[in-house]
């Protein structure tokens, strides 16, 4: 039977400058509505999975946007509640070469889902039929409500037999106190889960894990089985991304399962639009471990997966799994007619 | 000498839907910046005036593009203060004949401008240039800070002998405790007011006047000269607007001054974009005044600015004092070669 | 509990050139995918109904991007059956003025909705879920297969205790042998009906009947109860519709049950899209009769769903029922926010 | 045999600012080439003429794109001379209502065309193979050259056996030396028509001549008789339009030839593109004569020709003969499917 | 004398999704015509021939535009019959870098070209006009009417002493029977060519060869001399295309004539639009031959219009002879101002 | 004190092809206003100087948004005038790859600029308060009067004690008579200016200097301190550029002072719009001069703000002082949120 994947995020409405313009020069924005958690569960979509979005929209034609845009992607709307009059909000500048990209947010803390709590979401049912479940570091940087409701959900799932993904993801700019104010709220959610995506930087600053080890991989090697032990997790995974002098990008993925890393090749290649690349890999992770892959398998895919979701326009991962075994094999057709 | 004319007030970003869709139905909007200080300043800088704006902007991206947009439009950024995240916005959907326009608003009460203090703004160099000083019944309701520089600025312009200009401008969605929470404020600045934009609807509501006329023309009659004379103002103006079936709009403007009204002529015509006809219409009043128009001049220039300014794209008046007499006249030229 | 309502219909693309450009002036379209089926279920679940599509998507990406499409309408995807590989599409040039707009449609009998069987359909399961099914003379127009799927659909709809609407929607275009092979289609369709939607030219050229009438009500008034005797249907429904000299257009809806003709009002509205208009009148009536209005509310909300349909870009309606019954009141709102 | 009809003229570049923005407010244009050569050229091909452009264009980007577009018409590049660097534009700001449209030009003297010279064109093979040739006021405001070439292809032409058109159409930016300037120019040119398009202003304000009349038909009605007796022209046309105070239109063609004046109806309409009614309305008149109509048909078809013209997006008419027909009888097709 | 080149082949309406994104993500298409008849036609003209395309387009709006179009790119009007109702069309989504463009296919079969006879085409004058005739594989996979149109016009053509090239270009998706039923109709036609564009590919599938050799060029060594004194033809030109890591192209030609092999330099560059380049080198051979270049340049030149045609919007290459010599040299200008 | 720097020369309007189409397959345009005065009085305010342009636009709507778009750079109207009717243009085709960008311009020389005359400008205050004045060599090609006022500019703000920057930009399309024509306004201008930029060819070119030395980097070193001890100039630099086969651009500057020659590293880059790369260059020369850095540091910024210019969309720099020194780093951040 078609596994239920289920994610719990908040949805943002991206409004991004067409072209390589910046906003004062253009007067023209295309939007779209994203968020980790709509990655992931249209990502899951895209592989064959049944797709869950647990959050809140407001209920104004900005919200009624965001939900038409949800279900444009296969998202259902059985556990989108909705009510409150905000929504989170970003605008993009594309960088272009040597000029980075910008992200400027709108004050998101008034959103409909940042101001929810617990009671706007019909937990017990979703931890019925849940097989997973996922949840990220940036919804934990935001309120207290959000932060009780993303551990209950955790917790129930969890109690009912579903699987709990984290992904670290933590974003300096959204907690004002840094890694002290973080921790805390980490290890409480590192105990919970049952996959996590991080990578060394996170064992060593937001954990403060330390070591004497000097390249990336070597810290990694030392870290990320310290961390599954402590905190008991059954798979971590994670990658390093790195530019190239062309601004071609080169992404290289890991997985950790049962006291065995196993890295993926460096695949190097051009961004068009290098929003919900992460968000892509984790989805790959997780179709590898509800498919059965071998490890090895598990992170070509996830990092081909990642790759493609650079070819797309827009935050949102579109690869169907045959695509993405496609690109595993490094053969690029022409034109498919 | 060229008088100089300050206003005071929130700039807001505004991203209309393209032609007639939805927020639903499209993936693109178009962006300006704009707002009632906007407007007034730059509508009177186009009728030959200085025009500046005393406002703070965040210190980003938007407020750069911001910032741009002022000066595209001749506002000089010398009492723009720049600081802190957030500028509020809202979101234009264009109605089309019976289906009405939506606005939808972001949380405002965040901004730069809603969380500036008295000390942002340089209050004794503006009270020492300003010839006259707008503000308005938006700015108003919005936070405690905002209201206080308000009232200092009135207070320090009426001083230094310069004119203050109040426009009622009342809007219920933003005064959660109604018109009793707005009686006080609007009071306030009645008192401190030389030259009020209101009709007989802000005097019976916000100021609870009682009339037992039942057209709005007499209750008009009946107490905009109780107000003038409870809070010895010197010109009282308005407009009452009217929708015809067939889509086409009439707008009717009056002034009251020294115990005389004198109304313009009704005038219809076809609306391209609503925003900003009021806008115009007070700054057709404040030219003819500071101009020494005849009262009756003064208001067929001002109505004829309103209309005008809805043939032009975007909320900001554009026309000049030549093309508003032109339109005095009720002649349409065809091409201007 | 909530009423399910289902068409059955071909999905088309729908590429309208933008603005009043001729297909040999521009070189942009705008594409978005529609026909009677989606347009009914579409505004039945703006409405408040569960609205359901019958229909066959080819198994691309354009079939793919229809789906999106009408998933985006809050459609679901659980009655659309995916195969083959064409879809029927048209072309639309804006009309202005005294240019008509013209259409142009692509070879649409090799859409995989048109090479269709009865088997493509769960049948049984949509008979038993069905309150209502819409079915429409432009699907009868078509093959064979499609015509059998069609009645019986109805059919089995019928023996469940579901409601069948028929739309005559007569196109001279898809009717090669004419009235003549048109009409024992039709005749069939009758008996199976409960509602029709259908005037008087229907009844004098698709079922030849005859009248001495010389104005379209009086013939409308001796016919229609005639076809609703003959064929033993409850509800008969339809609209008058007149272009007026400044190109404004007239709508008059009629409703005649239980031997009782009731006529709305002529309302007078200007146009911005035509397309979807009499679809929107449709869903009007059902809405009527499955809520239990008085026929005289039933025939003016429908005849106002249809004014307000010409409001909307693209051919979907896209009104509530509570913008619906502001529209009954001859209110227009300037500006909502 | 199909007719040979050939016009001489400066192609110029539209550059037009979408929708309704001002230069100021947007930035982007639309694009497309014309002139009333170009419009008459085009106008005569949709009714089933040979159509030729007798005129110079530049040797570069510019004036391969304005080739592409006049082919695109279907003009041919036969007696299109390429040589030298400019090609005269103009800048079109939309008006809206009461706002009149802006026309703004570049400096056109130092076009490609303004100063090519008789030997540019192969002007006896023309002469041969024109059954009619066009030359407009316009072209005669330009250069002595282009004067020249004007002349002697009016002269060759008429000696060869074919028809000379004159349109006055006097601009008066374009003669810095007034009227008193242009009337020897014009005299010139009406000894050579034998089909001339002008009303009663042409008649008091370029030839100077005198009435009393007050009213435009009486002065028309006392004028162009003297006009056709004193310069031995065998047709005189023209219109006379007026704009309603709902931005309507209203047309009225004329018809002199014979002592006869026939008028046409008095032809109300919406506007979308103003430019290019005038050309149109000529072809109309050209068409009347070339095909042998009754005078009466003549000024209806040229007066509905003019009045699509505005229909139509640019400045160029693209309607067929038979959808002009069809707008002379006041029919207005919803959509032809 | 300037030679004259036909082509024979179907005229297809491309609708290409802006930018980057899928159907499911845009409602916007760019669209234009072409088809490697138009192609080549269009090419040969910007090399400086008389350019002739002989094709059936249907008589409504859609071949209105498609007429204007071929029009725009010189391509006269007089060998182009109208007449039917349908166009082939395909939807273009542009690939970025690992992820491919995908090309989808209405249904053409129907289209006015496809259900063509041979009736429609004035043959025994094209035949007596043509320098050159160039047909295709894809036409040969049409109809049973097309391949016998095909066949008669390379029959009469050569027969009245013209050229026929013929392009191989087997597309297996349009061949149900596969190789089989491709193969008779294959040898009929490169029994009547002259010039013919293959590599080793269509040798060893299409044609059935075998071959030892397990390089391409090998390959191409062996089997290009076997097929051209099989079939007695003159010329055989083809390319090997490759796409590197870094989605750069490389393109190497060859040119095989009077037992020599002439090969190109490997050309590596950036690809902007891939659909088209073949036929740009088709064109650089017809033009070498035609102008008695010898191999080594025709071959260079050939491939420098296939590079060149990569860096051009849509399908149709509009480079010229000069364009491609300075392309040849390796050198890149900045910007030519 | 901040310094004022301001410039003289021509505002043209840019209007770009949009994408990679040519002006014979687009029909809209992106507009935007430049030239090389532009570009450095808003490349200097970006870097944190009060930024003066000198020019004179025309009096009418193209005018009017000329000024606006100069205002939305922040550069202030106090020196600009107005009047005349013309304004320069150019439209750019932007290249791909192997085929280059095109700039066609119109006739620039009836311009209100290159009509103006030493009166136009207020010569006597900009001496007095500019610190720094840039002048270019475009500028020199133009009219006598033109010639006349830079001359005068520089002559006077030497005077007052302020710098003369001169940008030697020859351009030989400009220049009729060729180096012969130029050399003696070249050499005048060289006279007054104390920073000049050039390169080896100017000095052989223009200046008709003889070398015997072969490489580019070894002409420089041999030429340019001639030129700097013939002239007396202070600091002369410029720039090296170079087209990658992979149509990277590399770009390598040099500063010469005091008898020492400073090179920057070759900097690699890909390029999104070429045009007012040079003039980034320039601005960091003189912001490295005007702030006190190093050689080294003055000719790493410049190099950066030059390749950093080519990633921003249109001619105009518009990176921050932060953000050169960020890329002089060779560090690119992925996306800055």
């Amino acid at each position: 039977m078609t596994k239920n994947v289920f994610s719990f995020g908040e949805v943002m409405m991206r409004m991004t400058v067409p072209g390589y313009e910046l906003l004062t020069q253009a007067n023209t924005l295309r939007y779209s509505f994203s968020g980790t958690g709509v990655n992931i569960a249209s990502a899951m979509i895209k592989l064959g999975y049944e797709g869950y979005l647990v959050t809140k929209l407001p209920d104004n034609p900005i919200g009624d946007a965001a939900l038409s845009f949800l279900q444009k992607l296969s998202i259902k709307n059985n556990y989108i509640t909705r009510g409150s009059k905000y929504l989170g909000m970003f605008f993009l500048e594309n960088g272009f070469a040597q000029r980075a990209s910008r992200v400027t947010y709108t004050n998101r803390l008034e959103s409909s889902f940042n101001t929810s709590v617990l009671a706007d979401y019909n937990i017990d049912e979703i931890a019925k039929k849940a097989d997973i479940i996922h949840l990220c570091g940036i919804t934990l940087a935001m309120t207290d409500q959000v932060r009780e409701s993303m551990k209950q959900l955790a917790k129930k799932v969890k109690e009912q037999g579903g699987l709990v993904c984290f992904d670290c993801n933590y974003r300096p700019s959204l907690w004002e106190g840094g890694y002290e104010e973080a921790k805390p709220h980490y290890k409480a959610m590192l105990d919970l889960a049952d996959i996590v995506m991080m990578n060394e930087k996170d064992a060593m600053f937001v954990l403060g894990m330390q070591t004497n080890q000097t390249t990336r991989e070597e810290q990694l090697k030392e870290l990320i089985p310290q961390v599954a032990e402590t905190f008991n997790i059954n798979i971590i995974a994670g990658t390093h991304r790195k530019i190239n002098a062309d601004n071609t990008h080169v992404l290289k993925g890991y997985i950790y399962k049962n006291n065995k890393f196993v890295f993926s090749d460096n695949r190097s290649f051009t961004v068009h639009d290098r929003i919900g690349s992460g968000d892509a890999f984790t989805s790959g992770i997780l179709h590898g471990e509800l498919a059965g892959f071998k490890l090895e398998k598990t992170v070509e895919f996830a990092v081909s997966a990642g790759m493609l979701a650079c070819t797309i326009s827009g935050d949102t991962p579109m690869s169907t799994a045959a695509e993405i075994e496609a690109a595993m094999l490094y053969e690029t057709a022409d034109v498919n007619r």
